[in-house]
């Protein structure tokens, strides 16, 4: 039996404020620091031991995967970093206020922007300070390969060679393995390991801070899956993540 | 021109309280939260970009190293652990109050203890619960590496695999390279770089939480070392930790 747990981050200054955040490194709010203590607390208590740990290149993600493993005393476990995790690159939305933007394009537009399956926001030029291609961080990585604005489908498309070719295997050598990620970067790996169609995936909402169990047979086929989490919890924060974007 | 930074973590509870640490997995104080933060500053102002990272198993070097990224907002550059960065192993002093062994034992036994560069204290047995053998920590290395107690000489003996098969290799492929470990066995590192005698390496206390900078050649011959702090500040950290293990 193997175990893969995702969590998505908690709140952060943009989410709060809600910007359309995307590639923009902003750090987690309060709230956000301790849905992430709390999420370690109950991976301890349900007894997870991982043998290592994937997240993003983004701190809101690396922070809550960081405060998750001390709370849980597993600080020494090997973490990869990979920008293919990172969250869906809203393109020109990115800094711009969630309700603003609904106003202004409608909320229509806006639901097609952040949920449409393959239809992206417009493209920051290569040019753009907040093209990925002039960030330091990402100065290792093939320029061509850097975003400038991404669909959910575009999303799912660069995730998915790092979950064949570097999370799969990694199951050879450990049975529990965890992913500190983003909405819709993990929407990718629910999609594949769940077998969801295009529309299915639109409507999955997964929470901030909630550890998501898959268990999964040695063959990797799922077995079931479940959030560690009471119910009513989880249908709030279900519901707060999909009235986001909508005009206020 | 290559530059290695290692940094000896901050002060740690046990530091406080005055008691042979080892590899007791004890936490950073406030003091030493603060330390490390104030070193990331220190590293930022002086605009290093670190292309990865190495730290022990023990959560005092790996939180000092997490607390100095996040400050540096480096925290997405790759980190890997290894016991063999991991302090000198005490043995069965490990625990005890320094001062309160110095009484019962004479201050210049503990001195050989800490000091003596190949006399190391009683080893646990391997049975014992503090073993390290008997920590799921490190289950996945060869239980005959693992030490029961270490002098200098063992702990130096053990780091400079890691060093000359792992870490150099890495300065191939980036020219910054951090190091967050211990005491003694950053004293490893300092003595094969600055190709000190057993006897000079016993007299070489690394201040805490105090970036200490090798300028390398490409050939990593040293060019340079030198600490970034004041001249002040350093003679009072080195003189604290030269005075630990004396009686009080």
């Amino acid at each position: 039996m193997k175990k893969l747990v995702i969590i998505r981050h908690g709140q952060s200054d943009w989410n709060l404020e809600n910007r359309f955040t995307g590639w923009a490194d902003v750090p987690l709010t309060e709230r956000g620091v301790i849905e992430a203590g709390k999420a370690g607390r109950t991976l301890k208590e349900n007894g997870f031991q991982f043998g290592l740990a994937y997240t993003s290149y983004l701190k809101r993600a690396i922070k809550t995967l960081w405060l998750l493993l001390e709370e849980m005393d597993q600080m020494y476990i090997p973490v990869y970093n990979s920008w293919r995790l990172n969250e869906k690159h809203y393109g020109t939305l990115t800094g711009l206020n969630k309700a603003e933007t609904a106003e202004k394009y409608g909320e229509e537009q806006v639901k097609l922007w952040r949920r449409g399956f393959a239809i992206a926001p417009p493209a920051l030029a290569t040019t753009d300070p907040l093209h990925p291609c002039n960030d330091s961080k990402y100065a290792g990585i093939n320029k061509n390969l850097l975003p400038g604005t991404e669909s959910l489908k575009d999303t799912i498309d660069r995730i998915m060679p790092y979950w064949n070719d570097t999370i799969v295997p990694s199951f050879q050598h450990h049975d529990q393995i965890l992913i500190a990620a983003h909405g819709n970067s993990l929407r990718g790996i629910v999609m594949h390991l769940k077998g969801l169609s295009e529309e299915e995936i639109l409507e999955i909402n997964i929470p901030t801070g909630i550890p998501y169990v898959f268990e999964l047979s040695d063959q990797l086929e799922l077995v079931k899956d479940y959030y560690l989490a009471d119910e009513e919890e989880l249908k709030k924060l279900m519901n707060e993540v999909a009235s986001q974007g909508k005009a206020k």
